[in-house]
């Protein structure tokens, strides 16, 4: 099947898709579960193809693992669709409702998107994830995984399929794309007249991709530069254990922080406790001159090292003089991912907040709470770094979007 | 200047321009509509200097009044930039604030996008409107109008920017593109690194080519072929009403009605009062086979009427034989902008408004409303015809974005 078939295919279910109501799509998705349990087997050995693929190709650790399917995964992704139909339906709430003086009743009322795109890369769990998010806010949903998932992705998406056929749904609420070919992916980017949205998923290089080649609009995801600024008021316990978690509990995620701003005023007695905190989990710090010259074991800092984001146990660390110093650096590094201030003056909190350009900025928090989840969402599809449409973590209403509707009584314009 | 450094000084004041406060911003726009209407001489001057050489390259009639600029319109721009500073400040509100169970309270706030870029054609008028609302919204905006209309932008923006400097406020809160060569607009249109968000606002051609060539978010706006769907309960007084307004009140714009459709057991009835008050304006009626055999003086239509935005005193029509088949055939034709069904009837008005996937849907009511005037807006950059961020006419608050603001007392992820 060609992409623009796929496309046709997805569009042609939309109208059925928009008025299911709760019930159906919750029966869908319990189906879905139920059917990619039963196809566990199929999907294992499924999976295992990919595996002997990626790793006679030399995939490294860490990619094999996100490849990886064993039963406990597969009953994890069945759980995700449950705890997806359990979320409450976005569809349909009307969000204002007023009258006009020449008596118009005119509303805003939730509805899907239509049909969402997702290009991600070899992580098969996605693939139920993303179509259970999709379907529970009336969308169809086209996937794109990494062709070192082909295998995987084809099997679940069977199964997934085959629960909706049995609960009497359209099967091409989900369909993948799975021709490899990067001419045909950049196609699928070009489907304006089909797909309402698309969504990267991944690295970099891939949202770069999608953002270079699309026309459909792009919801971009990910790149996460996060700093923690320590004013000089910071309590040092709070600091410290901000810090550590922020950096070490999970490193390879868009929400650890990579960046360190202390304020020069407490530097030389904060530095040596954060060299030793750190060193409990070997991190590497990369900090400007001043710093160095506290902490002799500190790497010197380049240039580059403000805007990376390292995804590692590295930190760069700059000192600056004042708030306003730390706030410009920030914005001018930053990927205006997530970004905290530890700090007990209340100005420099509320400044913090008000001048930091981010998706979410915290104060006397760890950044690694920007989630769907922790937001208390229920799921997330990813999280936005862009400013147009969903800025930050995206539940289930950021795949919606909304249409007037209007109750006249034969009005016409003057 | 080139662009990117437009694009790097627009940046540069999102940080001032972003907390600036209504007072100070409300200022400015008094402040910049004061200096229009002093620039006034030199404005007309240099509109002059585009009028004539428009005329001498044969620019039609329609667009050269589009273009030409008088006292009286100077004055409406300066009454704009007024209105927009006696509206309502979007900026600061607290959209939401929850508290999480571990304590975290995170609140949504809307925050200004940052910088907007404006590509549009040869109407000077809108090189102050957008600012206006760009200005009043907190954002920087960046301008590239028609060629046709350089130098009436020139001294337009010569003028808003001596009103800001005077207030005391950025003058690069608006900038103007002024080099005219097309690769420059195409740099303009991939510079996602200063721009937030690109509007193009013209016609299909200008906004297929912002969609095509923009790595900035794009919110497209624009065609609207849009319905008048008469059942068979319909009041004949209101339907002819209503299409009458929606066709003929102004046929230029977006949202006029460009085509009809008709059930069939009301036809041999109404189609013959259609004729009549649509004679009234000459309007020519391209209609189905079936049609022309009730009314003869009816075109028959080909199947490319049923796409075309005529913008014009043309209107297509086609018979159909229940509210499925106009809803079908609506769904498929339409830009998704503004459509309406004439009903008396409940269960096909509410079918109407939750099936067709328009911005604005609308039971017994002319398509003519779909303006942010009329919607209680005060105003409005342009009409979002896709669904992302925006659908439908938007106003101050669709130019702007949120941020999730979280306060925590040492909060770590477990």
């Amino acid at each position: 099947m060609t992409v623009i078939e796929i496309g046709k295919k997805a569009k042609e279910i939309t109208g059925i898709l928009g008025i299911l109501g709760s019930e159906k799509k919750n029966q869908g998705l319990k189906s879905a579960a139920k059917f990619l349990l039963s196809g566990e087997a199929e999907i294992l050995a499924a999976n295992e193809k990919d595996l002997d693929k990626a790793k006679k190709s030399g995939m490294n650790a860490g990619l094999i693992d996100r490849l990886e399917l064993t039963s406990q995964r597969i009953g994890a992704m069945a759980d995700g669709l449950l705890s997806v139909a359990a979320l409450d339906d976005p569809i349909g709430e009307v969000i204002s409702m007023k009258n006009r003086p020449n008596g118009l009743t005119i509303g805003q009322k939730r509805v899907p998107m239509g049909v969402v795109g997702i290009i991600y890369e070899a992580r098969p769990n996605v693939t139920a994830d993303a179509f259970g998010l999709c379907f529970k806010s009336g969308n169809a949903v086209i996937l794109k995984g990494g062709s070192d998932a082909l295998e995987s992705n084809i099997a679940i998406v069977k199964w997934l399929r085959k629960g909706l056929s049995e609960a009497g749904l359209p099967e091409d609420s989900i369909q993948l794309i799975t021709d490899t070919d990067r001419e045909v992916t950049k196609e699928f980017m070009r489907l304006r007249e089909y797909v309402d949205v698309l969504i990267p998923r991944g690295g970099a290089g891939l949202i770069r991709a999608v953002v270079d080649n699309s026309t459909i609009p792009v919801i971009e995801t990910g790149t996460g530069n996060c700093h923690v600024f320590v004013d000089e008021t910071a309590d040092f316990n709070m600091a410290l254990d901000i810090i550590f978690n922020a950096k070490t509990q999970r490193i390879g995620v868009c929400n650890a922080c990579e960046s360190l701003v202390i304020h020069r005023a407490v530097a030389p007695d904060f530095l040596p406790l954060l060299k030793e905190r750190l060193s409990l989990k070997s991190v590497e710090i990369r900090a400007d001159e001043e710093a160095c010259s506290i902490v002799s074991d500190f790497v010197p800092a380049t240039e580059e090292d403000w805007g990376t984001e390292y995804l590692d146990y590295i930190l760069s660390l700059k000192i600056v003089g004042s708030i306003d110093e730390a706030i410009s650096h920030i914005n001018r590094y930053s990927t205006s991912h997530s970004e905290a201030i530890i700090t007990s003056n209340y100005a420099n909190a509320q400044r913090f907040l008000n001048e930091i350009d981010a998706a979410a900025v915290y104060v006397n928090a760890s950044t690694r709470f920007t989630d769907g989840y922790e937001f208390g969402f229920g799921a997330e599809i990813g999280i936005s770094t862009q400013k147009l449409h969903a800025r930050g973590p995206m539940g289930l209403k950021e795949l919606t979007t909304t249409k007037y509707i209007i109750y006249g009584n034969g009005q016409v314009r003057p």
